[in-house]
């Protein structure tokens, strides 16, 4: 299988760089094929303007990327990495979760890759397996510097699945991927030899499952969760679909909460 | 009163600049100082990384940066946006919803400017009245190209106010500023004349009142919302000081629901 690992911290000595190198490793013992997006080796640019376009302009900024994008004019580093994805029967983001999300290059590269026409819009499907993403899988990997007590269900910071659900649901689902659970270590400074022992170990069990773990079930907009038959009309979640008491991002996940 | 708009649309005739320069005039008008930083415009790097820190490595890049801070060597304009911060008894950050967050330029940022020892670390206070940057207040004022159904509490997207907690709670209230309600709006793309005078009316009203609207009411980790007497050791939510069956980031504020 191809593997696409888009990698984000500007440290090559860091825990997360390290983990880089054990996955690109991991994957390759097992045969597969991995490409590495390496953002900070690549100086990847963050900001999405209209530089990219080729002079396009248009009344608006996302449908400028798409008309950029239908017309093959967008930047060649985005239609390199759109490529990337289009190859990919696995994405890994493997970030330093700051301020609760990506670092601001591993933003940028979402932002600039996932164009209007290419991962979303008015003609394609979205939150589900019509997303044109789909048939592919996705697993965020992060690493925080705090306690895994503060991102406990009740832990000061909110619960990290929740914390994530914009990037899992609102990115990665949206487009159509198949979402798995993500790997998240805490504590992540200056940790003891054990200590990284245990989260390589760890790290090394989710990616040799990666191809069979289940992903996460977030309801489909397409396959009837929702209101309304088209989507610009009000797509709610249909009365009665969720646990009793579920309130918040859990609605949008069928049965047990992961 | 002192203003600091942070701004980030690439596009200087977008619903959302022309909102900065509505938001300018009416603090004008009331007398307020306003300083804008306009992120595009100013060309602002996204990236953090070891090149702000004047030749400072140390063990690992947060304490690096907080190093860099406390000899005065970071990188000049970051230096210059912590001074803006110091001085401004307003924020608000202006920007296109992209993913559901920030745009990467916004989040370049947050990351840069935000460092250790400026706005959060190990003597510092946070999530409360305590941390660096309290006695100020911040409010997010978003667009949105979605329907404002989907962004409701069974809105496909998820509730609003949750997608925002991040920013709001984790970066906000975080380093100790008083958060206000975010100020949204959704179907911003190409608006009629009546919608755009809505939501501009809607915002103006926002900006009035800026200096009086309660803020959300979050938990305070210092003032004994929080299990552990220092935050280090396990931070969760004390039993039963939450509104029964509340769960998710709800946990975390006092009283009704904003």
């Amino acid at each position: 299988m191809n593997v696409l690992i888009v990698h984000a911290h500007p440290d090559a000595n860091s825990l997360t760089s390290s983990l880089k190198d054990l996955a690109v490793n991991a994957f390759r013992e097992e045969g597969h094929e991995v490409v590495v997006s390496d953002l900070y080796a690549m100086k990847w640019e963050s900001a999405a303007d209209y530089t990219d376009f080729d002079g396009i302009t248009g009344p608006d900024f996302m449908h400028a990327s798409g008309t950029a994008y239908a017309t093959g004019r967008l930047s060649a580093d985005i239609q390199a990495e759109q490529q990337k994805l289009r190859d990919a029967d696995l994405v890994v983001l493997l970030f330093p979760l700051w301020w609760f999300t990506v670092p601001a290059i591993l933003k940028g590269w979402i932002d600039r890759v996932f164009t209007y026409n290419f991962a979303y819009g008015a003609d394609l499907g979205r939150y589900g397996n019509e997303g044109p993403l789909s048939g592919k899988r996705a697993m965020l990997a992060t690493l925080t510097g705090g306690r895994a007590g503060h991102y406990t269900a009740r832990g000061v910071n909110g619960p990290v699945d929740d914390l994530l659900f914009p990037l899992n649901h609102g990115v990665l689902h949206f487009t159509g991927f198949d979402v798995l659970p993500p790997f998240t270590a805490h504590s992540a400074v200056h940790l003891t030899t054990e200590q990284y022992d245990d989260i390589a170990a760890r790290f090394r069990l989710r990616l040799a499952t990666a191809f069979t773990t289940e992903p996460i079930p977030y309801r489909s907009e397409t396959g009837g969760d929702y209101t309304g038959l088209t989507y610009p009309d009000g797509s709610e979640l249909v009365p009665g679909r969720e646990t009793p008491g579920t309130t918040g991002f859990a609605l949008h996940t069928a049965g047990p909460k992961i």
